[in-house]
């Protein structure tokens, strides 16, 4: 087991109506003036944001708001925000929405905190991040996990380029989750978000070379539920338990629980984000795109991880066969259950038939101009990248 | 699922040679005059304190100290504690050692920052909680999962009862926890601390009602992994990924995550805790001792409940067996575990044969003079503990 720091101090107020929490939680962690973030009708037309307003002004909160965050969310939206906080002498940051919500409500409170610094060179690393203001969250969407996480990931539209940032002040002070909330969630999201929440758990599952029991049971075990209740909630969406797992799953594989002992590495979601950003097609898409090239690529060099993901995830028989054979079925099965899900495996699914200088570039941008090696596996630079595309 | 709050803040720095990090985590923690607490002589000579005060120096950090807390941690050494650290006008508390001594540091953080009041009414809740100061942990046994969790016990001597205290002041703002340090700790404390994690994993996992999928899956992860773990233990104990896997199940066995969605009793704690005040004998002895004649009383209550059990935790074939035939296997496999660990599963081997008074008296302590009624199996009235009591 490798060393680690695990610190995933968000308070989760998980269930039914937990919405009307809202405002007192906002109070319980020192916030009396709030801009609350969200993104399109959808949380006006489900009354969601009046009852949060509603437990707002019971608790004598003072609040302004900022709506129209999309998906893949754009730094000037950000910026805009961090304006209008500064404004309004916003101490705190309410999102109410999924994870693009969410990571623009970090992207508006660290801005806050340092008003005189530029958001965008904060979020490249050129300046360190030190200080921020606090940020709670109210979950419509069971995905991105960015409600206990310590990352968020904004899209700089005028370089083209999508950029996470990990720090321990994107770390929010309360998620309120009502699963309650995604019922009405757009089946298509439900895969997206499905598919995430298996990469989350699996961009930490395949780093090979420590022996963690406890956090493969974990994450296993995550795996086996998400997809489950992935394929239950395709058919009836407002079934409480199933949405509820999704849910409390989509937390738990991105606070880090999964990687204790073992590390992390996020090379798919590193090339889903270059591709992300030039395409504009969703963070879900972009993950089951290019998973099972990325896979290929990789399984020879830990084959029996990979195995062993076959049988305790995937189900598979490991009778009579080699490791490659369980290992490689596992892949296949992996992505007969995106094709379940509606989920695209290959980019020419998406109409996106990219040009060899195209990927080129691709592959550029997602190793930072061929200074960043991806993966614990295999190390992958600009070439081996370049390589995946084109398999997908 | 039922709703649930999840909190569990601490910061936790697991690995080899973390036990040095102490004194940066205690100035991050906003430390700078420090009350260390341990135990008996083990710390000392194992070298672990030296290296704990090396730590504090090298960061200006100041401290005095307090030892000689024993299993079954006193109330008395707490007050102790509290006069000394009130003193030293310390701001933070440091425990070394396992669960008894950073119960101890809670409860003399807890006494610290309420100097005119009496720390036993804060205890029994008479007097109620609402300010601590911080408090850190370098842990040295995997046992007691009190380094994440929001619980305490102490023993009052002059009225010979053992109490609890649940509250968020209980988290810790840190734990160190260097899996070496566990390497020269006693074979029966081994076997005790795994006897205890087990518990508190299973003093939640057999709440009935609930659909919980996740958690189920921890739950039974966790149980897998620190009973294989346990076993290889008392063979190796200077396997550092056996001794690692079994000191971070402590941690999550007690830090809520096993709970989300079902919630707890905690019914075994509380008849063993009666049991420990009154004899003496260690908490993991309380709990093997104990257990087999609970789960004897409660299976038919919820027999879908221990089968389930009796199958993914014991690895019980169900086939052609009827639900109550695997449950009551996989009471029984329980108990040979125990047994293999050295671990008592009944009184008499401890020699105890208490009289029907004493077993009255045993049973109306841990029901709080027959208010409290134990368990969300069948209710468990002191008429009910006594026949628990009885059957061990």
């Amino acid at each position: 087991m490798d060393n680690f720091v695990q610190y995933a101090p968000t308070e989760v107020v998980f269930g039914k109506g937990t919405e009307k929490q809202a405002g007192s939680e906002v109070k319980k962690w020192g916030g009396s003036r709030v801009l609350i973030v969200y993104g399109g009708g959808s949380v006006i037309k489900s009354g969601v944001l009046d009852r949060v307003k509603r437990s707002l002004d019971e608790e004598d909160i003072v609040y302004d708001e900022i709506g129209g965050v999309k998906p893949n969310p754009r730094l000037a939206l950000a910026e805009e925000g961090v304006k209008k906080a500064i404004e309004f002498q916003a101490d705190f940051i309410l999102g109410v929405g999924g994870g693009s919500v969410i990571d623009t409500a970090k992207g508006i409170a660290h801005g806050t905190a340092n008003p005189t610094l530029d958001l965008w060179e904060i979020w490249t690393g050129k300046i360190p991040l030190t200080k921020s203001i606090p940020v709670g969250v109210v979950l419509t969407i069971a995905a991105a996990g960015s409600e206990m996480s310590d990352s968020a990931v904004l899209t700089n539209e005028e370089v083209g380029r999508k950029v996470g940032i990990s720090t321990p002040f994107n770390r929010v002070k309360f998620a309120v989750m009502n699963p309650e909330l995604a019922f009405t969630v757009p089946k298509k999201q439900i895969a997206c978000g499905v598919t995430d929440i298996m990469m989350h758990t699996m961009e930490r599952y395949f780093i090979p070379g420590f022996t963690c029991e406890m956090t493969d049971e974990i994450a296993e075990g995550l795996l086996r539920t998400v997809m489950r209740n992935g394929t239950k909630a395709l058919e009836n969406q407002e079934d409480y338990d199933v949405m509820a797992e999704i849910m409390w799953c989509s937390s738990l594989s991105h606070n880090d629980l999964t990687s204790c002992g073992r590390g992390k590495d996020f090379s798919v979601h590193k090339m889903g984000q270059a591709l992300g950003a030039k395409y504009d097609i969703t963070h879900g898409e972009t993950l089951s795109v290019l998973w099972g090239s990325w896979a290929r690529f990789q399984y020879d060099t830990a084959p029996d991880r990979f195995a062993r993901y076959a049988v305790n995830v995937m189900g598979i028989s490991s009778q009579g066969k080699s490791q490659m054979e369980i290992a490689k079925e596992g892949i296949e099965k992996t992505e007969e259950y995106f094709q379940s899900l509606g989920m695209p495996i290959s980019l020419s699914e998406l109409g996106i038939h990219p040009s060899d200088e195209e990927i080129h570039d691709l592959a550029m941008n997602a190793t930072q101009q061929d200074t960043l090696k991806l993966s614990r596996l295999k190390p992958l630079s600009a070439a081996e990248v370049e390589t995946i595309y084109k398999m997908a």
